[in-house]
């Protein structure tokens, strides 16, 4: 039998990167409610899958903590609507590496605060005259010497995922899911988890939870080619899925046979009401993206009806304001 | 040497109780976060025990499955200001017993419905006409059959809320605490967390954190005597800590030799800060009377500095309005 390889992980060793990440990283935290249940019907038992409580706040930091210990630069650079910087510049503090953050001059105040605080630069662009990719890239002819880090597009960073996606489908039996939920942005963190999934041989499907505003994924799917978004920053609440389309290499796995069971697309209101839900009914503080997985599960009940859906909650860092219109919400 | 007792018990086995306990509820979810710890400063790193998640919101659940696995009557009776009848009415519900709830008509909306929703009778009173006490008593003598369940000053209240005691203080030591923290309104997981403390053998120090508003026993401690409020439904938004007076087991176990090292006033003001801060710095969704730990390090912080320091955050549940307008305050 020839070994297990994984297309769009350029031969990266995913059993010990997680196992690296893994002794880096927090547990994620299950979190099960029965008011949540009740709440959602249709006979879905849902199983949250927190990474609010992770180091700063989101998921990114496996990704950004699996870059920071591979390369060898000094110097790290990357473009983030926000959680990704903070992770990265988190991750670079703790690696003994310099830090640089391309940021939206628009972006939630305290991702920009966060990134600051764990003492890395934040380069503010403002994205109608340039986009961050466009800055980046500029900043890296600047200093070729840095390594510029994709939040979603790398190997390392798909791997460092996948750690997340190993908690999930090696859980005992009463926990175990029947389908697992990911947010979609760029694709990182659901190809990190259709990676694991792959890596151990498990079968569960993985379904990805994209913004109707921002439904370059979704559209691509249908398509069968990578679309992209008319506009750099579609206009989403989701802040952390506002990137113009997938990775290639993230497309190369959630598009391959063993890939994504498939999108669906919920609408912003939907979002808010599931960050609303989350909030009233499982007392958990969820930023808007990390909302998405449920606000799936709402907008399409009958993919999920009578399952134990695992709901990956990736972040929790919400500007207070945003946070307040959402869950007092009629 | 003679056998472990402890005043206050009437002799209930903690041991028995905690294992049975335990089989029934969630464990608690032990949150860090540098950025917690940044700001709160004096080299205190903060241990987050939450019990946010637990069955119902709160760390009651631990206390009302052990009375109803404990009593034969087939109905339960309190007088809560909600998360103790959430609990009862969900314990009640799970072991096939009947349950009403004595609540003040104020109390957030949120609190009624959960107590309702497991299926429990909710009696609304008008607490400027009668006291709660009166009301469940009164309820007592129509039906004598029923178990009237306190919510902190009974033996198996307090040997039940000793389950999250003991996963404390048999955490591993890169996380064992210096110092325990823990909300106190009647006493009852202040007193739980004490008698495990004694059980185990543990020699960790356990301080209440009291709204300052509802401070009898704070001035218990002070006068060496049991002391009340002078009003029955203290002005503090901690609705959990609005007790009369602590029970008198919990008296006994509190200010006996070994129980707790003293009794910090946290006033509303730190407290709302402290709720913002578990917001801002942990992405946890406290409810006031949750965040009194927390309230009890800011307010001394002397007493915390480069301590390991559990602070025991007892519940999320709260109205979203009061919610908003102390995580928006700047």
């Amino acid at each position: 039998m020839a070994p297990w390889t994984q297309p769009g992980l350029d031969g990266v060793d995913v059993a010990s990167v997680v196992e690296r990440v893994r002794s880096h990283v927090r547990p994620t935290t299950f979190i099960e409610s029965e008011r949540l249940d009740r709440a959602v019907g249709n006979g879905v038992r849902v199983l949250l899958v927190s990474e609010t409580f992770q180091h700063t706040g989101s998921f990114k930091f496996r990704a950004a903590m699996s870059v920071s210990l591979h390369t060898k630069a000094t110097k790290l650079l990357t473009a983030s609507s926000g959680n990704f910087g903070a992770a990265l510049a988190a991750a670079a503090a703790r690696t003994g590496k310099a830090c640089t953050v391309v940021m939206p001059a628009k972006s939630a105040e305290v991702k920009v605060a966060a990134v600051r605080s764990y003492g890395a630069t934040v380069d503010l662009i403002d994205t109608a005259k340039v986009t961050r990719a466009a800055r980046v890239e500029e900043l890296h002819r600047a200093d070729p010497s840095a390594m510029l880090a994709s939040p979603y597009d790398d190997p390392h960073v798909i791997a460092g995922n996948a750690s997340l996606g190993w908690e999930i489908l090696t859980l005992p039996p009463e926990r175990y899911p029947d389908v697992v939920v990911a947010p979609v942005g760029g694709g990182g963190l659901s190809s990190g988890v259709v990676v694991a999934r792959n890596w151990i041989g498990a079968s569960r499907p993985v379904w990805g939870a994209e913004p109707l505003a921002a439904n370059d994924a979704a559209r691509s799917f249908r398509s069968g080619h990578l679309e992209s978004n008319a506009e750099d920053e579609p206009p989403t609440i989701c802040d952390g899925a506002r990137t113009a389309s997938l990775g290639k290499r993230n497309w190369e796995i959630l598009h391959s046979g063993r890939g994504l069971e498939g999108i669906v697309e919920a609408d912003d209101s939907t979002v808010g009401a599931a960050v609303r839900l989350l909030f009233t009914a499982a007392n958990l503080k969820a930023e808007p993206t990390g909302a998405l997985s449920l606000g799936a599960v709402l907008t399409a009940p009958e993919k999920f009806s009578g399952k134990r859906v695992a709901c990956v909650v990736s972040g929790g860092n919400v500007d207070v304001e945003l946070y307040c219109t959402l869950v007092r919400k009629p």
